[in-house]
């Protein structure tokens, strides 16, 4: 079972890199673009074959461990 | 008009940050999880109206600046 998750910057939190790419790409003649904001993912691979025992370990994995939750939010979508 | 490009080291390049997060994870007890990966994603807004310019200029951008062909994939996903 393959699960990949999404952390990203809460919306009200600022997002330097975001700004800096923004910036950049501006300064580099890209002038349709209004904004950027990044974020990273994470592909996780599990041996877990019973679904809802696997998304409850990757819920706390992703709350506890792989995003800050006072500043980040995170998604989590299961594949297969 | 949004665009969201993913970014990930090439199959073949070591991921150290992602093989760093599987040991941690395997040392905090969670010993269902085989292989982890790590990548990056950026959300871009652009003005552009026209699908096919813009898509063209996404793609030139993600392969010029936010990603480093040498060792990382890209994909790019056109919303709306």
């Amino acid at each position: 079972m393959t699960a990949r998750v999404y952390v990203s910057m809460k919306p009200s939190v600022l997002d330097a890199q975001g700004q800096a790419i923004h910036s950049a790409l501006k300064s580099l003649g890209h002038k349709t673009i209004q904004d950027v904001r990044q974020g990273k993912f994470f592909d996780l691979q599990l041996a877990a074959t019973d679904k809802a025992a696997a998304a409850a370990e990757i819920e706390q994995i992703s709350h506890d461990i792989l995003s800050n939750p006072v500043i980040e939010d995170y998604k989590v979508e299961l594949m297969d």
